[in-house]
């Protein structure tokens, strides 16, 4: 086992479309953390990935610009951090073709990821089905030490691990093993009707959108109907529940209060809810804007992500090359 | 349709050991065909399909050098066709993926090469599974209109049309749509003991085996117990299968007498048979230990079919990008 002060963690993020405050505190929190703590990150975009899903060129185009300009707009450290596009690394897709020769049949059948997207009528595609197998070129083409998993990620990790394992045994120590993070438990954030928020249930408080979308979604929340001045029960009031995420203990508190005494409407606590988006995101929002209106900033840092993580994953290429015989 | 008077076609060579004397007739007299007939021939070895079966760097670097020699020993000419290691071309697995989310699992599922390779004892891993992707892309980056295929690979081919219809009527016209090509019905070579020529078998003569052991090899020809001076069955003598593959009709005739005369017996017959086999190879003999000593030239003609093919496969890749939106 080797000792290090400094972990390597890889994170893929999905060029999904816009991002949304169930992102921020699901993902991007998280690495705003790491990177402070000292970790080595490497975060990719998976656009490779997404041609499981989108179909649409344009799209995809958008979407991936859109994510780099996030990262950067919440502070992407290019001396911690390495961001770079998946496709920019070509060696992945052969790592990857290497990995399938040793990754068993049977386990990626009984993947339930896999089944989950048919259930959600996603095609059936060959991609779709191996797409673990190219999860693991992700991680191992960097031999990542550690990889934040969410639960639906969880068996795709253990895949990885076996590959790497069968790998190592069949051709001597090459890679290292990922562990797996559980990341801090994480508070499930309502959408505006209440539900898990989620693109796919069109519930989603969007960062990045402009003033006046961004204040119509806050308004979309969905509450009970109240008479005026009655008070508002604070176990249930989706308002409430994206204030705390925003909020200090003793603003909780003061807010709770103010429920519970009936001394404010819906209308108030979603201008203070807006206020509150407003406050810790307008730095990143502005950030975004000049990103997108001017998008040099994102190519440079995307070319110095395909020149850093490529040396690593070409080095880690020529290592299993040999090893197979190539 | 495009009307050419050159077609552009494609063939894949397994690197799976000494050359014999099937593969001669079954492949690379085809070749040979081809190549003085006009067409443009992209040759490929296709070593990261071999990685599905062989698991010994050694065993694989040593069958790579000896295809290519062969290839070049038989007659290569540069200038009509480019011949290529598969892993040369990284692009190729990229496109790999981008088809494989256009391809359709339940096609897969039903290939009967795969489950034929199961029963044979073939480990199930998803590199197995998904070979007929990566066929798939070996084909469509160059853009061939022809790849004459065995019966065993006729489905693959029809799974390759298929995934360019798929892809082309998803993204708009884009690839070649290949036409199979069943190579003029050639007779079964038969093996030493009478069955189909064939490594697994442990049956071949080897064209390129040192002199002693092709005489031994020959001599191993199985034969039916007889006394001296009897007529011999023309019909069902090994020896004179093989020898069929090598004379002239003429020397066909004069052998089948002197079998029904009973004037020649096996040992001689073996004899004639050994310098027929001389006299066809022994200058591809001479050239392909020539080149396995001194390995530069086939590095020079690695280099030259991987600028060549590279080249077409690159503008492939930039093309399918764009429409997918990478």
């Amino acid at each position: 086992m080797k000792e290090k002060s400094s972990m390597r963690v890889l994170s893929g993020i999905q060029p999904s479309g816009d991002l949304h405050i169930g992102n921020y505190f699901g993902a991007i929190e998280q690495f705003q953390k790491k990177q402070s703590g000292g970790d080595e990150l490497f975060i990719f975009v998976a656009d490779w990935h997404s041609l499981t899903t989108i179909k649409n060129p344009a799209d995809l185009k958008k979407n991936i610009r859109q994510i780099v300009a996030a990262y950067i707009a919440f502070g992407l450290d290019a001396q911690k951090t390495t961001l770079y596009r998946q496709s920019d690394i070509p060696e992945i897709q052969e790592i990857s073709w290497i990995l399938s020769c040793q990754a068993s049949m049977g386990r990626l059948q009984n993947a339930h990821s896999y089944k989950d997207k048919l259930d959600k009528g996603i095609n059936a595609t060959v991609g779709l089905f191996t797409y673990p197998i190219l999860m693991a070129a992700d991680i191992l083409c960097v031999q990542a030490d550690v990889v934040p998993v969410g639960k639906d990620q969880k068996q795709h990790l253990e895949i990885c691990q076996e590959i790497a394992q069968k790998f190592n045994s069949t051709y001597g120590q090459t890679f290292t093993i990922p562990k797996g993070e559980i990341p801090d438990s994480v508070a499930v954030i309502p959408g505006t009707d209440g539900q898990k928020m989620s693109k796919s249930y069109a519930n989603t408080i969007d960062i990045f959108a402009p003033d006046k979308k961004l204040k119509k979604q806050v308004n979309s929340i969905v509450t009970s109907p109240i008479s005026v001045g009655d008070p508002i029960d604070t176990a249930t009031c989706n308002i409430l529940k994206l204030f705390k995420m925003f909020a200090m203990p003793e603003e909780i508190a003061e807010m709770e209060t103010k429920y519970r005494e009936g001394a404010i409407g819906f209308g108030d606590a979603k201008k203070i809810l807006l206020d509150k988006i407003h406050a810790k995101f307008d730095l990143a929002r502005k950030d975004f804007n000049r990103l997108m209106e001017d998008e040099r900033e994102i190519d440079r840092v995307l070319a110095v992500g395909k020149e850093k993580a490529g040396a690593v994953v070409r080095k880690t290429l020529r290592t299993i090359r040999e090893k197979v015989g190539l």
